[in-house]
């Protein structure tokens, strides 16, 4: 078994280091997210997340800015110089991320998504592959040939938590998978406890936790004002928050 | 609340009346087809069902004959003279199933595949929108908002089982979840126990409760010779299974 | 394979008819389980259940009568002439509840308590064995062995719902284990709907489906003013609705 | 919201230090209970465990020494003079157990046996009181007022894997229910991740994920030749992987 390295940008994730990957659930508006940028560029984050399309259960949720970002992110990428990972939800918007993203997310809704799969198997840019909700860690490892047979080995598996009986936490973060999958398999795997607390306080002793399991990184949800966020608003950090987790991620073991 | 009756061809589902939709779980080759619809006309099915794009877990499994079944699929079904209703996996397939495919159904990894949804309630054909394999009553009953929001309301669900702890069944057959959307929505119902038992000789029960609980109908996989079956082999009736069915189903309350 | 049929009192479980077992979650007074059996009785029902000592999983709800119950439960049922079904939930109980009970029913919360199944065993009274509601088939069916290992045979299990992702129900009745149990082995199979429906409205099509599956029998929650019921108020039948069901249940196939 | 500390002997759980439980999955003879305790001793471990009523699904599977074990674990423990952690299943245990066990553990299968926790509350010893593996956090805690009724205080949490569809690992381990009971109740939180993860290689990373997340401490299965015990043989330690684990979590942050 041989150890993958994927470098989204010049970052590395694979090789050693622990990297965590920040910013806003969804991009709100070039203001928005120039300033949660510049804060995250200033405390050493060095890959950016956001949101552009988002698959909402509920069709009356906002939705992301879909095409209205594109218009602004390649600039503010530019003035950022920092690579961005978001979500990619339909096979036909691979050619419109093309400028705007450098790595592509596929959500837990869609890692079933097999015709998504394929088709980002034809792209050379790394694919950060969430586990869905309700996926065995065999039909995750499954789904991956779908992207590998394209010929794009760049793949980053994510723990994102698994729906269980338990309500008191939105999903359960299943950290032995990412301890199962790092000692069977190459792949990076990087763990996203926002979505799986479903509360704040809850995230920064996920995160510590996915780093002792082994993870190579984490993907955090972030925002100034959480409770005015337009999409996941319980789960964000704040700055101050966001400033705590990374003091305690970089220093501790 | 108002009741719906969607029809598929001239079939009407949400009426008061059960129907059988039977066929394969894959098209394999326009002999297959023919011998196993000529079968079913036969004892007197009135829709026919059969997959022409399969997703598989594993990307080695045949994938469905695709492109191929549609060169002789038109000509088969004027032969026939049935409706026919096949899974669609990505929103590119709509103008080239067209022609073949009378009622679209979206399969139980795709019911979050909004962007799908979307697109599908921009067509006119029914669609009948299984539960993903973990989805709570109240998504998928969202999901139809994404479908209903195109202005296509020929709705019908389909209850296929849920994941659970459960493995001597494949999934777990929710049938009081057709009870729950029966007393609580207008949208007429069906019941798929073939993929929810995983082994044939739990179809017949399982179609028999799905009658008694309030379904409008059932979906099942007939093949002659299941054992020989490019997919789903465990599951399939053969053609005296079938018969079984049909006058048990038809002539008990 | 022999299929074996079990007796609670003179009513054989097992041997091809439907079996209707009622009555009121808790017995909360003679005066209560007075007025329910004796209208039971009127309407054909054959067997009675009532609960004497109950597990809540909030410590301050009603536990049952306990004790109490047992001053004037013996003459009760002597006027009745009818056999009691009650749950045992402590070893020590045994010899307490013996002269007030016919059959002992083994709760959810017990059927891995192994250390009261060995001791059930060593009974010659028939054990109404609820499946766990995490239970896996098999664990149920092993579970049967600790109390055949005491010499005792006179066991019907009880598909009674399990524990899923699930909300809308309280938890999702497994009709598909009724089939399988009832293909592979010989033990009598009957379905508690109330508990997993926890709602009054879905018991009836519940109980039908799971006729028609291939039960032996049903458990039904009965109480006069259900919305006063000390336990599970939800989901128990009124006068009307328990005379709705018998009626259904005995003119149906 | 006060923090309680709980003592096992003279070993604080809940006070800031984290404690390494150990011993064999059972206690299988004198000989090997001597043999992994001395080895534990001095390794530094202060806390031993070790079954002597063991619960088992398969009734042909070995149920522990039972009394047998009772004639010499006194001496034993006389001469080790560490405490002794032991699972109770059953009230009429306690007496019996008074002189071996310093504190009482009560299993997964056993976390709804109200009656066994109601008599707990009658004593004075320590509690570990394990989730039930379909426990939702809510019951877990409503268990320990069953305990707290009997005016017993000295209650631990042993979070041990929750049943998921998941089948790579024996249970999904919940972390984040950890974090959560920490974060809003006072109780000492301890994990067994070799249950939960079934699979020796993944115990310690398991482990350090706990520490990071903040548990009190942890409970770990060891074994001479893991491969000879008589129970739990896929996921106990060995020697050296004990001595691994100690290195690890008491170097580590």
């Amino acid at each position: 078994m041989q150890m993958s390295v994927v470098k989204i940008g010049s970052v590395e994730l694979g090789g050693g280091s622990f990297v965590i990957i920040a910013g806003p659930c969804a991009v709100e508006s070039p203001e928005q997210f120039l300033e949660i940028s510049t804060f995250l560029k200033e405390i050493g984050i060095k890959v950016l997340r956001g949101g552009i399309y988002k698959l909402r259960t509920d069709p009356t949720s906002f939705q992301g800015l879909r095409e209205k970002a594109l218009e602004f992110l390649p600039e503010l990428k530019k003035k950022m110089n920092l690579p961005l990972v978001s979500e990619i939800t339909d096979p036909r918007q691979i050619e419109r991320l093309d400028s705007s993203v450098d790595c592509y997310q596929v959500g837990t809704r869609n890692m079933y998504n097999y015709e998504l799969l394929k088709e980002l198997g034809n792209t050379r840019k790394p694919i950060i592959l969430k586990r869905g909700f309700s996926a065995l860690i065999k039909e995750w490892l499954l789904a991956t040939e779908y992207i590998l047979a394209g010929g794009n080995d760049q793949i980053i598996l994510c723990e994102r938590g698994i729906r269980t009986f338990e309500t008191f936490t939105r999903n359960t973060l299943d950290l032995a998978a990412v301890a199962y999958i790092k000692s069977r398999t190459g792949f990076p795997v990087i763990v996203d406890p926002s979505h799986a607390a479903g509360s704040s306080d809850l995230v920064l002793p996920l995160a510590k936790a996915a780093k002792s399991v082994g993870a190579d990184g984490v993907l955090i949800e972030v925002h100034p004002e959480p409770q005015l966020a337009l999409s996941d608003a319980d789960q964000a950090l704040d700055f101050n928050g966001m400033r705590a987790l990374v003091r305690e991620l970089t220093t501790a073991t």
